[in-house]
């Protein structure tokens, strides 16, 4: 038991100043949504493991730790995404006619880290618009992301774009083994031309034309007038390109500070997406800091097939990128039971303040809050003065 | 799949008016924390087994989910109670020389509820404070879970004190078997008095004497006296008593509307607790609201074993209790990319309302939220106006 202390790899205490900036982080996220009409919902931790895993594929899988439930005897998993959890809450609890608007914020497990240097244990912010198959619910969507991401005060953050129809438009009418079609996405999330290449023998001129063109379509907006020449003249990838401009203008008009740019070739979590698609990185992060779009078919598996875009984006990450908020100030105060130095205390907390009482014995001791003030005696009045 | 919706027993979903509740209280009780200097950890979720459950006894073993960590083949557990991470972190991770007052709040999983009628997935808050063996902590501990009561707006709660040194005191120097001490356990907790002579039987008796007292010491302060007539005298009993005492008046002088009761034969939780504890008790609830009290060998696997006083709650709990909290109205707008339209909303999400775009095709839905107010484009002004 000598090693009772010891974490298992990849899981980590939050100490307090860190816990402070992500309790910090988690309001002002969560007050963004609700300014939005964003509406907090709270599915647990473990559920059934096929309804965790309903039409999410291998990959989620693979991250969900399973456990059996003892009451049932059936498996269940502890959740490692919360999106599948919500579209059932929007499928069945809440089953409403009209657009629904939730918001969660709990912490999501992986079996193994997601990516090099990541945690298995993420702190899952997210928000989802259910039952509008417009743009408008995308930028929407956008707005509440960008929005959020300002109330955290993180600067110069660069809006990736992309859409998961250019692909199934570009793959429309093409039969391909599934093993073909996985080393075509490796190849492209890769940016491997070469691979592609390879991959994509046999497939007709035009689609492989497509998938090279594919590739390169990264950088700046002249991606889309690039990708209108290159790709195939097909209506789900006209209308993908469409949609694409208009959500980079919007964004633009309302995030003047923020970068737009696109990479018609990122397909990460393309078992999930439908439509339109977007990452946001901060400078100097070499992962998403949020990552959503649209996914149409979430709630198929719940009897109920309605348009939903979302985001999510995991605190621990952002509380990295969100610079140190200011070490708040605290007072302390002798330890008594003197009535008017209690009063003079629970005053004092009323309005905010952190006191701490100094318990006998430990008078002299350094705090980890920086006491910058003390409550002492004055001509028989408890006051506060500065140290 | 039909069933992909159902949830396993014992499991739900926290639903809008709910949740929003939820996170109301727990800011509270968060801020209350603060205000008195409690700096808030966030351990993980699953850690090595053997580091949750060490000292906790069999209760919390069979409570806790058991997991297989693919990466070290190792066993862990999905914390079924925060304390023994807390003590982990004050021990290891801090150790400092001084006091460390720590709070914490996130969910707990239990393989079977813990009580009827109770939940498997509970919200726990709780305080922690380290380093301290006199009296003056426990008043600090029961100041704190007070006032986090009274911010939350629960009148009429009842706190209840016990202390887990009459029990040591009077079973001081008595040799008996394992399954005797249980069975005396067990009669006690059932308030049984016929099971507590037969598990008794063999006994000195002035332990037997002092065990059939204890089932009747439950009531107000008149308590303390009949406990002191029929208890033998002894150093632990004497402390226990007057800590006792000194805690009622306390908590009297402090907290006017609390009423203050003894339940000297209450022993839950007996195997953490090692000397005064407390259970706060709202009318009509069957259940303790919060308990805590002093446990100060929790630290000992960790090879610091230092004096600790604390308490924990259940947020759902709680909320139960708390009552309905304001349902707060909104503002509704039309959907349109003008910009001064835009900067109305954003001016208005910043000002702390809920303004929720209509987007189109939705315009005549009831939302959740209460719209009372909607914006209109009056002689080219984007105002607010009633409903």
């Amino acid at each position: 038991m000598t090693s009772a202390w010891l974490l298992p790899e990849h899981l980590a205490d939050v100490l307090p100043s860190e816990a402070r900036r992500i309790e910090d982080l988690r309001r002002r996220l969560l007050d963004t949504a609700r300014s939005h009409g964003y509406e907090l919902v709270m599915p647990p931790l473990v559920e059934h493991l096929d309804s965790l895993l309903s039409g999410t594929g291998e990959a989620l899988d693979l991250q969900t730790f399973k456990l059996v439930d003892q009451l049932s005897g059936r498996m269940l998993g502890l959740r490692a995404d919360t999106t599948p959890q919500v579209a059932r809450i929007d499928a069945h609890l809440l089953n409403r006619e009209g657009l629904s608007r939730l918001c969660y914020c709990g912490p999501v497990l992986h079996t193994r880290p997601g990516a090099p240097g990541a945690g298995r244990e993420l702190l899952q912010f997210g928000a989802e618009l259910y039952g509008h198959a417009g743009l408008e619910a995308d930028l929407e969507i956008h707005d509440l992301a960008l929005d959020g991401l300002a109330a955290l005060g993180i600067d110069g953050a660069v809006l990736d774009l992309a859409d998961a129809r250019l692909m199934r438009g570009l793959m429309a009418g093409v039969l391909c083994e599934p093993a073909q079609i996985e080393a075509i996405y490796a190849a492209l999330a890769g940016k491997d031309a070469a691979g592609l290449r390879e991959a994509s023998a046999g497939l007709p001129a035009e689609v492989r034309a497509g998938l090279a063109a594919l590739v390169q379509l990264y950088g700046d907006e002249a991606v889309l007038d690039d990708a209108a020449r290159a790709l195939p003249e097909r209506p789900l990838i006209r209308a993908a390109l469409a949609d694409l401009r208009r959500l980079a203008g919007h964004a633009r008009r309302t995030h003047a500070g923020v970068r737009v740019g696109f990479d018609l070739a990122d397909l990460s979590g393309f078992a999930y997406y439908s439509g339109p698609r977007f990452a946001v990185y901060a400078p100097g992060a070499s992962d998403a800091l949020l990552r959503g779009g649209r996914y149409d078919e979430v709630g198929a598996i719940f009897g109920r097939n309605r348009p939903a875009v979302g985001f999510s984006t995991d605190l621990k990450a952002l509380a990295a990128q969100a610079g140190a908020s200011g070490r708040r100030t605290a007072i302390r105060a002798p330890w008594g039971e003197d009535s008017a130095l209690r009063e003079a205390v629970r005053s004092l907390r009323e309005q905010g303040e952190t006191v701490v009482c100094l318990l006998p014995g430990h008078e002299h001791e350094t705090q980890e809050f920086a006491c910058d003030r003390e409550v002492v005696a004055v001509d028989g009045q408890w006051i506060v003065r500065a140290l």
